[in-house]
């Protein structure tokens, strides 16, 4: 039986999504479903039809998965747990600080509905936290990093644009090379985020602005500048738009630590595990993410499962195409 | 409550899963189990008892997972299905060719005892198993490569260990680090492990063998060297026990894809999603492994599971000694 996904929100993620489900071949899209009038939002591939918000919210029998695409500040705190009492959903919330209060609201919704609810995935969270877990419960002894970059960051890229004088920029988040190789060598540094990577902003001033005044105040900004190595480039409207479109991003989870760390033995063994992205598009991979852990909800939802869950709940194999027996058979 | 841990098999495995029990505080060694005479058996840890195999047989109350550290080869074979109808069960069985069949005949007695028999587990299969999976259902378009090494090969050591005139000596697997970087760098190429990797040889010889016969036979035994780019040193029993006593090993999972790809489309971007290990001592990361999934096993048999699981079905966070609230509040 084809998984039908809905796409909940049609941005960046949701053209990710789209894509995504296209290269699935035990999947399909229902369509998406946008708050704009469905007649001016044209979809990436012909096949792919638009619907209203509010179809969406009538209750359809021809969704077995919907993907939320929407943004963690304001759309999905709202959109979750209304979402969830109708379908089985899978969500990218990331605002760290509010999951667990996140979670218990989309986790009522769900159990109301008899859904199933994923929140939080896509890379971090997602498949970083994962590995976070996974590496401590092996090696507890031991301290974790995440490293983030080399990656735009849109957050950072927006704080630069609303600089005056500013026309448009962006902002790579950048880790420090030596730290990482420190790490991967097995050293256990203490270093807050600030001393494991740096920033570099490439800018396009607006006519008559002085380049000295906007770089210090780039680099001051608390919170997002100040406590970083940070570096400006004054570059050309053309060279933004030509050298600095694509989205990349990517990042490092390392757990350095060792085993057989028991008193009055002499049995220690240092061991490092590191889990490394690449990505040549960010939201394109956390869209392909969001598709494969709504493989594993439909599953999950088949099952009799409900509720809220997060990617610590599933099972690896859910989230693959395969069945049980050929993963044992190819996969081992 | 705390997880009762019985240990079947005292070599390197279980000395591992020894050390790793005493370093997880939600657990403790309830005893090493030996087919050897238990009185000339020591353990590492005073607090260690050491029992017959026969006790284990007769079947204890006090073990609420009994972590199998026998080989693969015949003690398992044997001891997995017998043991997992009496005990929840965890093992390193790592002949992939009958995987299948093993699992089948463990499921049965596990189904037959109403335990939870984890079969595979370790870091391969095991970790790379899940990292080969999940790599690629989020980037189905791609290739998926497996690196073992820089690490010592039990078997491959064997092997030169068996060629007259040899009187020691160790193998060591490296992979083709130009070959690597590609890979990382997004490229596909279609090569066998043999093309992956090189082989180091370090061998002592016997007194009067002559090292150019020696060296030609390595070099061009089948399977073990013959496809290989081999390299044979020569070096004393000295130097053999001083620089080559250790157990480090190791690898690496690349999955090298790209998403956005639906025909007619312009929309492909490279994806690259890594796995590294970097091992000091590779039984005592494999029994570390065993150890966190004994947790797992011990929480699924309390939920009320049973039968043959492998890693696949193992949610991540079931491996971990904290809960799921303070995963959700920490680790996503």
């Amino acid at each position: 039986m084809t998984i039908r996904i809905g796409i909940a929100g049609y941005g960046n993620l949701g053209r990710g999504v789209e894509l995504a489900v296209a290269g699935s071949p035990d999947m399909k899209v229902t369509g998406v479903f946008t708050r704009r009038n469905p007649e001016t939002v044209v979809a990436q591939l012909d096949s792919t039809r638009v619907f209203s918000w509010a179809s969406l919210l009538e209750g359809r029998d021809d969704v077995d998965v919907l993907i939320l695409c929407g943004g963690s500040k304001t759309d999905l705190p709202e959109q979750g747990p209304q979402l969830a009492r109708i379908y089985n959903t899978v969500d990218s919330f990331d605002t760290h600080a509010q999951v667990p209060q996140y979670f218990s609201i989309v986790d009522d919704a769900a159990q109301a509905g008899g859904n199933v609810a994923l929140i939080a995935t896509g890379w971090d969270p997602g498949l970083f936290s994962i590995n976070r877990v996974m590496a401590e419960a092996v090696v507890p002894t031991g301290a974790t990093y995440t490293f983030w970059g080399r990656g735009l960051s849109q957050g950072h890229s927006d704080a630069v644009r609303r600089v005056a004088g500013v026309a448009g920029g962006v902002q790579y988040t950048i880790p420090a090379e030596d730290v990482l190789d420190a790490v991967r060598a097995g050293e256990q540094p203490k270093l807050s985020a600030a001393q494991r990577h740096r920033r570099e902003c490439y800018v396009v001033l607006e006519p008559g602005a002085d380049p000295d005044v906007v770089s210090a105040e780039i680099k001051n900004m608390p919170h997002y500048f100040a406590d970083y190595d940070t570096e400006v480039h004054f570059i050309s409207a053309e060279e933004l738009a030509r050298d600095h479109a694509t989205m990349p991003h990517g990042g490092t989870v390392l757990r350095s630590g060792v085993t057989g760390s028991v008193e009055g033995t002499h049995l220690e063994n240092s061991q490092v595990v590191e889990y490394t992205l690449k990505l040549g598009h960010n939201p394109q991979f956390t869209s392909s993410v969001l598709v494969a852990y709504a493989r594993a909800v439909h599953r999950m939802a088949q099952a009799g499962e409900a509720g809220a869950k997060t990617v610590f709940d599933v099972a690896p194999g859910l989230i693959s195409p395969k069945s049980p027996a050929e993963l044992r058979r190819d996969y081992l």
